[in-house]
């Protein structure tokens, strides 16, 4: 794909446990590590996910050691009886036992924090293999490993995200800073509103943008994302490859580009709302707080999301939100004439600048011939106008509800730019 | 880890995309394939994750080849420049292209349902090798293919989760069911309120459920999930093995466990809501809205959830639920005695049986040495009483609010059962 991808230093990740290849939990720290290795200027090549099972765990890691230098394995360090992934490395690398004071000191105070005396089974924490370096874990109690051997290293770390990301930080990006000489680095823009088709459609052949970047196009039930790649030694030069692409996508896609990279659209909503020193209110029927607790996951939204109400029933649209009685008995509660009296009521209740509102059929039942599963209208009302629209959504409960919250973000977002 | 564990049929899972290793993107589809796997009887031995590199997809596919006979691999398989999954296993199957009409046909009708014209560049997609089985895709342009040889399957889906899950149920479910003789099952038992130590120092040695099961228990900020794996040949025995460990954790723990497999909070307290004819609403602050979203993914929730408001500022605890100013004054907004009020107030304007309320400090900024970054009151109320909890979170934002979702949830549950 790039002529210069060997130069760029490798990793890989390995993902130990059954509850993982049984699909049992939702495995985010390879994406973690994943992430951070391209900032850093690394690459992960491969995530494996295997089960908790010593042959398995051995022979892995053996391919990997085969393949790159660096190893980050997750997972199985626990001190129940199935964790084993801390007895296979000693084997493999051929240690002894040691018992770490720190370590059991650690354990110690973190139960006394909590009021609680150790448990017999996690002293089994305090032993370590004697070949390896150990990561103190500050935020529980399983220790990482350092494994090395002739210039490869394996970092064996706990599967609790919250301890793998803090481990990960603490010891193993150190010794990332700096090493890549040569560097692949990657920008996410995230579109909403348009389908890929009419995306590409739009901007014509991709050729203008491959004179500068790699592309990949990503479509999603959310939106489309575009991932623009740039190869190079000089940060410089990579960023104004990457600027150079992003300017021609903005020239003819721009309004529908809302984020770069780690930016979402309730953030973005933020920080367009701070900009007017103006603020917000919701009222969300199908979406059932979701919008409020989207925009609420921004740090510091408290200075401009005023409130929201859940008004589920009609009960709650007409209460809460004096929507006319009669204009959901003409209508019907999901209708262009309800969305816009919600949004209208949320906006003068709380006194907002702005409101938005959403009511629909989040299915599976609950659709007619007339208003299937799916149907969504969202308002957005401001000091100017109120205006809705219409959204036909084919997913799944869940999949609508998360399509309606990012298209009535996105409708706020763009009265906003347009107010501006 | 089990006697018989080879005579369980296997599966690996093959992920292909740049995206995915730079954890670009979250990526679902093999957990959605390993859960399918094990439910119909298979185990899902490995996941491998890999970018868009023709040689890496041929070196991993060859691999995964020499150790098992099923092969579902995910991405790549659209009409971008980047997808090159296709070229790829015709190369290695050695293969030649056909074009399919049927594919065509639908590709057309497709585009024509959405009122739009079929992009040139979507055309490729007609494009199939020649000795690939095709797996006609209802729910999107890219089909998927199935290479077959020497008893070996390849099957390769599209990235997309609902065409990858539609493909998947359509045209592999029905080769899986029925081949699996011995049977490896696995229940996740859930719980709340507990943590890991204190679970298993109230449970004992858990000996007595390893005559029957095998166990693993896995913590998460949400709570501990205990996992139950039982095999064997018959449905019958493992069930009973399975039943024999669950009632043993249940004598012990079974206050703590609120649900089984599938089951979330909100679905277990909506049932419970059901059964006795009851009703709800809700009065989120730090979690601004994601209890009533939470609540509202179960389809049916309509019939039990009022309305909820989402009370951010004091001045909307006040106005909206009747929160006294001069409470919020003496004790702050992140107060028991405010949460008290808060979930007074909703019940009392909404009508409801139950009322539920949360305020809190989510964090990263706004603690007090007084009143820390994850100070949380939460309080039910119903028609006998109102009772609060404190709790103190220890995590990010997004983590303080899911944890006060998750503990609000559950204090409804247990009151609900203690009413029952």
């Amino acid at each position: 794909m790039f002529d210069n991808i060997n130069l760029v230093p490798k990793m890989e990740v390995i993902v130990i446990g059954n509850e993982v290849t049984s699909g049992l939990i939702e495995e985010k720290n390879s994406r973690y590590i994943g992430r951070r290795a391209m900032q850093l200027g690394w690459e992960c090549t491969r995530v494996t996910s295997i089960g908790d099972d010593a042959k398995t765990i051995t022979e892995c890691l053996g391919e990997s050691l085969s393949r790159v230098d660096w190893i980050v394995l997750t997972g199985g360090l626990g001190a129940t009886h199935d964790d084993i992934t801390k007895k296979v490395l000693a084997d493999l690398f051929e240690c002894g036992w040691k018992s770490d004071a720190k370590v059991k000191k650690m354990l110690e105070r973190l139960f006394h924090i909590r009021g609680k005396e150790v448990p017999h089974y996690a002293y089994s924490q305090t032993e370590v293999p004697d070949e390896a370096e150990v990561l103190y874990n500050e935020k529980g109690t399983a220790p990482g490993l350092l494994f090395k051997r002739n210039n490869q290293h394996v970092f064996a770390l706990p599967g609790v995200p919250l301890e793998m990301e803090y481990l990960f930080e603490k010891y193993i990006v150190p010794s990332l800073e700096g090493s890549g000489k040569h560097k692949i680095c990657h920008r996410m823009l995230h579109t909403a509103g348009i389908t890929e088709s009419a995306l590409w459609q739009k901007f014509g052949p991709v050729d203008p943008l491959e004179r500068w970047v790699k592309v990949a196009s990503l479509p999603s039930h959310l939106g489309v994302k575009i991932r623009l790649s740039a190869e190079g030694e000089e940060d410089s030069d990579i960023w104004h490859r990457l600027d150079q692409a992003e300017s021609l996508l903005r020239e003819s896609v721009g309004h529908y580009i809302f984020g770069v990279d780690g930016e979402t659209l309730e953030y973005v909503a933020g920080v367009l709302l701070k900009s007017r020193n103006e603020n917000l209110a919701v009222a969300e029927s199908c979406t059932g707080g979701l919008i409020g607790s989207r925009l609420t996951n921004i740090s510091g939204s408290s200075s401009y999301f005023l409130e929201g109400m859940i008004t589920y029933s009609n009960q709650a649209k007409i209460q809460r939100l004096g929507v006319p009685a009669n204009l959901i008995g003409q209508h019907g509660a999901v209708s262009q004439q309800v969305a816009e009296a919600m949004a209208q009521g949320i906006r003068q209740v709380s006194g907002a600048h702005w409101g938005v509102a959403v009511t629909g059929i989040a299915g599976p039942t609950g659709g007619t011939p007339d208003k299937p599963v799916g149907l969504t209208y969202i308002a957005v009302s401001g000091a100017d106008k109120t205006h809705a629209e219409k959204f036909l959504f084919h997913q799944d409960r869940v999949r609508n509800k998360e399509r309606a919250a990012q298209a009535a973000l996105n409708m706020l977002r763009l009265r906003l730019l347009e107010a501006s």
